[in-house]
């Protein structure tokens, strides 16, 4: 068994909650379609937390389906939710840990968290930081335990603390008791909308102008469905195929589109 | 695996039982519907577990669905018992803890009372302590098992013993034979009536009282169903509306109602 | 995991096994309908467990519904058996115990036995002790397997032991194969007849006895069925309604036997 | 976990081989029916497992319903096989045992045998020595697999193993794929005959012989099926009621049989 | 739990690579039927694994219901081999150990043979090494998996190694996934004819030569169907049978095998 | 359990990155059918996974039925990807490892690759790697939760990495979630054209050309589906065949394909 040292639990190389945060947003944020309404509900509740009048715990969640932009968006609100103190949970830092483990590491955070009087705590992925798999299906008793206990008390008086939390998959928290833990849960939405494609392929930068449009145009003809994530990482191919004459290029990426069904004309 | 060392288990962070129980009754108890009724038939138990001709053991249970007040108004009547010695168990100070850890925990806390010629155990919400989860479904066996063992046996002889829990899942514990441990079953219920829900808003301040008439107005036109603690965390966001325009204020809260299914407009 | 002992393992909080037993009939024995015959039939297998002449061990069994005054019965078999070496086994001290630590607690009480030329082992809710739960259903293996060892093996040459269980699932005894272990087993009944309510009332001292007649005249026109204990449980309620009205004294009591079932007036 | 030490597993409270294998005949052997033929079927096995022109392994179960005497049948053969090196294995000796310390102790009993040009091993109830139990079902994998093993290899050269074992659950055994690790199987059955009553009876000197002629009179006129075991365990209650009158006593006994559905009289 | 000793693993009583193989061919080989053409089937993929030119790991399963002699033959073609480093793999060396140990053991003996230029791996009842039941069914995952990864992966380069295994359960291996791992499957068959009966009984030299003839006339008006290992144990019976009237002993002998199952007149 | 000593880890029999990739490339690619092409795309994602441009981190999969080459062109992706740190992932080297050892091995790895600027990682056989299998299913839940966090979570800044995985489960590692992380996924396909047949026999040099033409011809008449790894084992058997005839030769391979299934006559 792996025992986990809480001692010595500095992991240097992980860099600082900030850094953290960044990772999730490492391609910024394009403000398509209702992106900027999304945040501003998210400020609210990050306001709401702060204020002195109000519960002295709020927990809120991000879901979306894979690829939607959930983390980078619930990060993006961590980051500027301007609390002193703020901590990302995430399973890639308890890779091999225990379900004990995991559930003291998360403890000590919290308990942390307690200390300072404004804290933010961001947790990604719910369900994979309590090893959910479908097929069982199976996830850690103990994990979901704990998460249920820290998530339905409050810390000490005097305290505030705002949970931002993401997830892929609402019906699963919801079968489990967690969803009623959430003050307020937002939904990250797919793009679906011509326009919003050409503002990524715009804003990304992977394409001249005169390209997107080609795509644009081409795209129009039928439905398009896929998160921001997906679309900005099939850009990177074109940003390898820099040489190759523009006409290829539309062409290329209008086939990738379809081969990864995210674009489907309409018969 | 964690080994939980008894003779530290100092947790000076979380304060006295009594700020335990505090932390519960944080927003006060608002009299609305039959919440005195209630109080005053849970005191009557208190009354009958202090006497001396009764047994030395009683054990009564206040059961409710999510956000009703449950572990208010047992932790109101555990902090009114005026019983020299009470001790608070959530599954929050036994995060992490292996199923034998948490049973020598609870055992201690019996095993202490014993000692004092009245005690009170506040035991909240049974079903988590011992890692209930409705996929599978799964719990804790050796939890259960001592809640079991702990609950049908009685203190020394000269020593009385009062355990008020706090459930959400009655039908869970019926089926696992643990209901049929308690002298007694109390049943918080939801709020219905829009009187009700007027004196919580008059009550918790959080609107002006023209603005609670509109609100009750607009409601009165359909069903009400709500726990005092959800209408209570609701009131928060409008805290924070603070300059907002009062039509518009009523208006948000309205809405909030009806998306969060709390009021139901008849047809 | 729980390290238990061996060496370390006086609990004087608990008290001898005399204590113990007597924690049981902390309510005496009322002797009520067929108390009496079951005590005797009891006595003659305690008798024939004593003889020379008989097999060096014999176990019985006391089973009833939950309340039905098992428990009581089988300890004070237990208390009366003359046996200069008896043993208690209940759950309640083995809280938190892994499966392992329970078999070598149990173990070591049956080799402690041994030792004696006469000795008796009471071993309360037999099915609670391997840790039965119906959700599952769910069972300690490796205890399971000890009782079975234990129950089909005999003591040495010269000594003799008599082991009385009780159970309140018959069905799951039966089932698990461990009800063919036993030389015998007793049924204890409920209450059936307003004579025998009569007597626990008028026993009890709990009402006067122009109070006892009130209520014995209102349930005879209907069906009575309740074990002893919860029965005398409900009086202890009428113990803190001193000073009140008799009549009104009758009246809640007569609506508490209804409320909880023990009462069903025929229509 | 329970740590079983090798070298310090002297229990002298159990004594050696001989008591062990004693225990189980504690009643001796009555020759009812064909006790006396299957007595010397099994002795050729015990003969052919000592004959060098044979295998070096020889296994033998005696299998038998509950009750029906298969221990001390089997225990007789191997206290008189005039093997110098005998060892019982029973799961008694074993409570508590995780499945690795069970399978280290079997294990180096058959070593242990080994060393010996001509040993004998007793193991009484295979299913109950991997803890089978029908409820899941469950059984302990690792103690399968080591009886498979142990069953299925052959002692070193010149070496000559008898194993003679017991069992209840003949169907276990075989959907398992134990049964046909043997080279033969005995069935040990009931008593159906009254002449087999009757030798019962009279060996067991519990009753004078006129009563023993009216009890066989008596079931005469109906079906008896009964295990030897079971038999004389009902005449120890015989022998506590000595003073009592005879007819008594033989009323006593027949209404005991009819109870326990030993005899059954035709309609 | 059992750790093992890497360091320590000398069993000198188990004796050499070479004795365990002989162990099991202590009867030798009686070249009934197809034995021949199957052992030279064998041969040639021995011959091949030795090759300079062919893949440096090659995989050979015998496969045969109980007792048909598979491991016989395996082990006979594992000697024949004229491979410098052989060894031999059952579960009879690992009882009791961990899923852990038992994969470490086995990982061991493979590297072992890696440092080796020419190696025979002999691994005796694949389904038993990985504690294979069917009642759940139940295997050691761990112990798969290890197979698995070491049955797919070859020796580093310059050294050959070949593995040859036995089985009773192919269909368990194939579902498994494992039977695809195995180069070459030859199927070992149970004996069917009454010519290759009496070249077994002639052979094992157990009857006289008009005894064999007697048991062959007898057998010829059915079917026969038996492993060649059932059928010599059955020939043991007859050895301790010595002194006997020879027609008594075939009457004995024709009993045995229609008793067994093994010889089913046709009606 | 197996304590994993993070320490000590040198493995120097396994050797270095490069000779692990050479194993699965024993015997070089025969450019068969789409072969070229397939490693064009795959070389694609390799200059991709090196960009400055692009996201610092992309996962490869390839995936095809068992013996369809799929390690072998993953290994030669990863070898030829000119990354100055490659390193290579087995279930080989983790035998007997417990799911957490795993875990912290595999994350090591990564943790191991951050530090450098360019990484390339093989990880071969996911499925395998996670202990997947059919019965039950079964699978190790960490080392999933490990490859999904692990493959979820990119790099630190400036630090780019490939991982190329292979796979022969696609449907369940879409099943268990796992697909989605890959950036592409590759399939490589089986042989099933006479030509390419040809070409790997050709190429194979394991038989003359006549030979080869004579197979061709005969296989023309009907259909082909096999793996270039096992079509390559096959021709094993021919190179110990030298000194036969060749017509012999011929028409022992022909029966040899259609043994095993391989070539399927047209009726
Ligand atoms: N409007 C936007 N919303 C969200 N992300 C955006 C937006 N615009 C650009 N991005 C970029 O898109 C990426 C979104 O990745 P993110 O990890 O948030 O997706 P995800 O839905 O969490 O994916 P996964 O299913 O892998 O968890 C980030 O790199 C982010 O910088
Ligand atoms: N009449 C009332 N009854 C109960 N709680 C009240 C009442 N009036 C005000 N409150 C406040 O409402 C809140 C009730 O929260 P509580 O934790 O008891 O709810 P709960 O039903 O236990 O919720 P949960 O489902 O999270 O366990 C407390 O803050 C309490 O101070
Ligand atoms: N005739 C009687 N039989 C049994 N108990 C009696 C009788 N008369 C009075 N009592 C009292 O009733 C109580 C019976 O409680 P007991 O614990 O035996 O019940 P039980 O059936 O074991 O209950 P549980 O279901 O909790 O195990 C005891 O306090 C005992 O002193
Ligand atoms: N002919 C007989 N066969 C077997 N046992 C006999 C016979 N005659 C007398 N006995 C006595 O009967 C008892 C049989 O008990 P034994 O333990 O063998 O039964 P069992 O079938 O193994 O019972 P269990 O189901 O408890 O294992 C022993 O005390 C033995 O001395
Ligand atoms: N032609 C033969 N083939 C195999 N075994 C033979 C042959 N002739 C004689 N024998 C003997 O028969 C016995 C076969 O036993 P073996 O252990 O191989 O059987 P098995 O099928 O592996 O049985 P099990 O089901 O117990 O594993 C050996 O003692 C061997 O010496
Ligand atoms: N075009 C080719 N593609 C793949 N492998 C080839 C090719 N030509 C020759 N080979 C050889 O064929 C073998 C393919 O083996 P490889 O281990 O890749 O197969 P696999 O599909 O991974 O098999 P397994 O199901 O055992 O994992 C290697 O020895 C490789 O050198
Ligand atoms: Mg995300
Ligand atoms: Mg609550
Ligand atoms: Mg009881
Ligand atoms: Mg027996
Ligand atoms: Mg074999
Ligand atoms: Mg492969």
């Amino acid at each position: 068994d792996f025992i986990y040292s809480l001692e010595n639990d500095v992991k240097p190389t992980l860099g600082t909650s900030d850094d953290a945060l960044d990772k999730f947003i490492d391609r910024g944020i394009i403000s398509w379609g209702n992106t900027r309404e999304l945040l501003e509900r998210g400020h609210m509740f990050v306001k709401q937390a702060k204020s002195p009048e109000t519960r002295n715990m709020l927990c809120l969640l991000l879901e979306g389906a894979p690829t939607a932009g959930t983390s980078a968006l619930a990060a993006y609100l961590a980051k500027n939710s301007d609390f002193p103190f703020v901590k990302v949970i995430t399973s890639r830092e308890m890779v091999g840990y225990t379900e004990s483990s995991k559930c003291l590491r998360i403890n000590k955070i919290f308990d942390d968290a307690y200390r300072s009087e404004l804290s933010c705590i961001f947790m990604n992925d719910l369900e994979q930081l309590m090893g959910y798999s479908p097929i069982g299906p199976r996830y850690q008793s103990l994990v979901l335990d704990a998460l249920y206990s820290l998530l339905s008390s409050s810390p000490p008086k005097g305290r505030k603390l705002l949970v931002i939390c993401t997830s892929k998959r609402r019906s699963v928290l919801e079968e489990l008791g967690l969803l009623s833990m959430f003050t307020a849960v937002l939904r990250v939405p797919y793009i679906k909308e011509v326009e919003d494609v050409r503002m990524v392929l715009d804003e990304s930068q992977a394409m001249t102008s005169s390209e997107v449009e080609a795509v644009c145009q081409h795209i129009s003809h039928g439905d398009v469905f896929v998160g921001v994530k997906k679309l900005m990482g099939l850009l990177d191919t074109m940003r390898v195929m820099k040489g190759v004459d523009p006409q290829k290029r539309v062409a290329a990426f209008c086939n990738l589109l379809e081969d990864e069904g995210i674009y489907t004309p309409t018969v």
